[in-house]
């Protein structure tokens, strides 16, 4: 188990989705930092269940409370400890799952590295534990807007299954994006979108997608060669969060379909910056940042827990059948979203301390 | 600058393209696992320049020198520092890069990142770096052939630009990808995939494609959530080399257009293991490997080298022209399937120890 | 800041003096390790103060609450958290201090560093913050108990002052250690110590002295060449509590008196074993653990509270006097006992877990 | 095996004493540092055996070759790779060594641990590992004095068995210390240390004693707590050096004699600083320097290689005699002045490295 996240700006979260809470220690975060509970808590309620008609219905709070690290709305540059109690707890509903393996969740893997489980609901794979990772990168963007302001840090629904959405990464702003309960950038595919996963759901089924995340006014310089370079770091914090099959930056994979004549980005001076002309590189060439957007997108495959009756075995060793019931999301991605923006944002945030280190 | 890899098993490499030479520094091997020369020479043959007719004709013997941590042919438990020497150093034929930055180079950057920059040819983001990874792989092979035989890492090329290949990942074996130079599993796209690299480099221009990879017999349990997901580890591994610009697994970013109910992959025993009727999760659920084969897939951008003028500025900046010329892979991947491939069993080197330090 | 200890098995402490309150995450624990509240209440409860007559008479319960990790009385393999309120504040008690730094406290230091300091008590550099490692040592000690039964860690006052214990370290018992207030290992120096205690104490002054500690039953092979030897990581460990000014196993200082012919330890056979006639060594040759007793002893100087007028300067750059007033400990030492115990089990435990990755 | 060592300024090292040689990869340099190779080599000059008459008349002339990460003096922010070729291999010299483990050494522990060991020497227990050490501390050095000109890390001989020498660790200066070969700061102890010295060797015996080191003009604000304490990474600096066996700072053990009131360091302002008008701290307050010297003390054990026949066990576990022979150093400390300095300077550069990264 590893639950620790940076190399200078470093995140330890805990918790299971049953149990007293989960949380996060942050440590490496430099000290005078203004960080206020409230802009913690906004970044919550942004992941929370229950905020809209298209998530799951469960009601949770996810109140943080601040245990450590920041007094009088300033961080002491020492380790920062933030607690969500866990509080809908419904043991009994999960009963069935204690024996039988969820498929496609991480029911049996957990039993077959650790030889133990949590007896119920997702325990330490539930998405709760992101409940951590996006209370720390809230106090992450404040040392970002503090030590380099101007970084903007913006992700989308780009398509819910073929349902794709147009946006613009270089003028997309925050509040197109929130002014939707699916988070998506195209006003145009709101409707569409929310029809979709309002039916998918009817249906006890469930949908995936793919999220866009731009960075925009990253300061060049920014990710270390080799192994932590800057995609790498993107890469490896999407593919942590539950539920992700793939990332790509600039590019991606279409960009294999160019020549290097078409794919190159050559460079001009555009007011006395080194500019490129066009951005294939997704901001980032040789793992370091090179000023332009930076624009990834990550796949999300389609929930896991549905209402269909599926085949599966028990921890005995024996077929069986599950029973679909309970509560979920048909759609994860609106609540996604303000996840992968968390991720992104931890990285900058590492990788803009890591640079201070050695410049 | 960061380039270790690995929590338990760990390599550290170093050396930039001209220069005294590269190579690789491992960490926490166990002792008392056989390892020749030979067999890491072997590996570094398959990813040498000009072993076709395909690739870049530069001649670079790349001849590993073992300089310590193994003795009578068994690693010692102690670092195991592998040099490989630069031979082929042309530095007069990199003058014009030292002023001008090539497009979609690493050259930019590292002057924006460091303020100073090795002042012929890439440096250290030269693809000579990865010698040291395939050379440190070659010895991680051999860690799992003697802690648990059986696994088996394969790659090849899946796609080169629009030309797609034709594989099972159940089934294929190493002799059909290297009976053919560009690393094909489908025999049937051997001969269009030459010739459209030949007609790519003709023309003095470059493509890339996709390298699918499979990890068979892989024990169940390995990975560690949260963040070191055995997905997250290897999208990292893969985003860390030159040119990579996406990574998926299992159903990945096609795998958004299903279902739940298409997507989840049932249960089912079968011969008294717990094994999944679908395999949509490419192997791994929860960062966890289920026992299933391991398959992603890696898209790598059209070489950055091409021999057409380019628009460009220099490091004074100002917009000046950069003329093609020099020698180059004008589809980097034939010799990248080894490098795949190294990464993947690095990866799982390190999860093996990981997951024996605490079962 | 850096509040993460270990490698494999790996803690990470959080909480300042006065706030929501301290604690830990242990992350890497193995499953399946029985492990109980009580458990852990026993050995907070052994450092906790007002234990005793001779230790400060602060008022704090010390309760420890379980967050996540365990379940059933089995650890999950998950990251474990353990919280402890703090309850006992009196923030108006230190006004004072808040603008005159007080004299070897780390009031300057913490400012010098951080250019903030939490402003009342010790903040994060109270020893408040040792309740997160001896909670995770608890925790630690199931480990070794599970996987390497018989393994002691046992530590005593050696000294107060020029007040010095005898002792047998191959012989010595918890129960005699405990059956005193003053932790010493030898029952006719108890009174001697604790009059001393309290004489300094009527005095408003303060004392320190020596604690040393023997590790029984150690396996041979624990400790990791280069950097990580046995005794280097133990040495960061005493060194990284507070009050402490000096290590040294074995022979430590006073080796350096005697001549190679005297010092070298002979080995000899003995009952199928590989043993050394002397244990000169401490239990460690090379960095490794050689199957002996390993014994260390530490220094902890006079507590830096005292209650006399002193010398010192405010923040702001002022010559000034700090009235001597309060509640302090005028020994640390017996409360310290179970805390270099504590350190000395995650020392243990990590390398022990290091050592099954490898072998 | 963890041949890593520091955060953000990190030396890998590797080699065993006979093999292709032995060297190091630093990690983390900041670029732009001016470093030459006879700077390097300069340092190795001073650890190296042969240098005079009271050290071992090994010959090894200990060539330092650079392979990479500097290129025209100028460091390029890449990874810095160092060899040093093994040359004076005499394997038959240690025949019997392979089969008799030589008491307080690492020959058993070795075995104990790996299962296997170098069939010659000492291995990578040897002495020689600290060569990497020196190379990389060599370059450290360069950081500081670019990145914090006028820090001065200077040891020195402070006794030799029972010979004390008188050093006042504020004056005394390189030029006193280099002047003659026992590498004392007290003139008036050098020709006895010498024959002291001589004489132990005549008869085949060795000595240990007390390294002092000093660091001037340290900034306020180094090291990081809780466990990366300043005090805590010399801790674990020292102790991981062959043959110490203790470390202590400031007052040390000696402090645990004195009482608070004696002990604590009283503030003064001192032409605008703040200042302590004792140190008995030794420049360490809470893990932080403070600004006034630092000042620790390491124990040398007596050389384990003596010339006489010794009791030990065979690999077999026969008991057996060793026979004394071989070229050996009778006293170690005149070479590990220098060693004990590099440490010093690599703890040093990481943190402030560390400390670049927070404010």
């Amino acid at each position: 188990m590893s639950s620790t996240f940076g190399h200078t700006f470093r995140i330890h979260t805990f918790g299971e989705s049953h149990g007293g809470g989960v949380g996060v220690v942050i440590d490496g975060c430099p000290p005078r930092i203004p960080v206020s509970l409230p802009q913690i808590q906004h970044e919550l309620d942004r992941r929370r269940p229950g905020q809209s008609e298209i998530v799951t219905p469960r009601k949770e709070a996810d109140t943080a409370e601040l245990l450590s690290g920041i007094q009088d709305g300033l961080t002491l540059g020492c380790p920062i400890a933030i607690l969500v109690r866990n509080t809908d707890q419904r043991p009994g509903a999960y009963d069935e799952m204690a024996v039988k393996y969820r498929p496609s969740h991480a029911d049996y893997t957990y039993d077959a590295k650790y030889g133990i489980r949590s007896a119920s609901g997702g325990g330490r794979a539930s998405a709760r534990e992101t409940i951590g990772r996006v209370a720390a990168a809230a106090v992450a963007r404040q040392v970002l807007d503090t030590l380099h302001p101007g970084i903007q840090v913006l992700a989308w629904v780009k398509s819910i299954q073929d349902l794709n959405a147009t946006v613009d990464p270089e003028t997309i702003d925050a509040q197109t994006i929130e002014s939707n309960i699916v988070r998506t950038g195209d006003p145009a595919m709101v409707e569409t979108m929310i029809e979709r996963i309002k039916a998918i759901r009817s249906d006890g089924n469930s949908v995936g997608g793919v999220i866009e995340c731009v960075i925009r006014n990253c300061p060049p310089g920014l990710g270390e060669p080799i192994f932590d370079k800057l995609e790498a770091d993107l890469a490896k914090a999407m593919l942590s969060l539950p539920a992700t099959k793939g990332f790509e930056i600039g590019s991606g994979f279409s960009g294999t379909l160019l020549t290097g004549r078409e794919h190159n980005d050559p460079f001009r001076m555009v007011a006395g910056q080194v500019r490129t002309t066009r951005n294939h590189s997704g901001g980032v060439q040789g793992g370091i940042s090179n000023g332009e957007s930076i624009i990834f997108r990550v796949a999300f495959k389609p929930t896991a827990t549905i209402m269909s009756n599926q085949e599966t075995v028990t921890s005995a060793g024996e077929n069986t059948e599950l029973q679909g019931r309970g509560r979920h999301d048909a759609c994860v991605l609106p609540r996604a979203v303000p996840i992968v923006e968390a991720m992104a944002t931890l990285v900058l945030t590492d990788h803009l301390l890591r640079q201070k280190a050695i410049r």
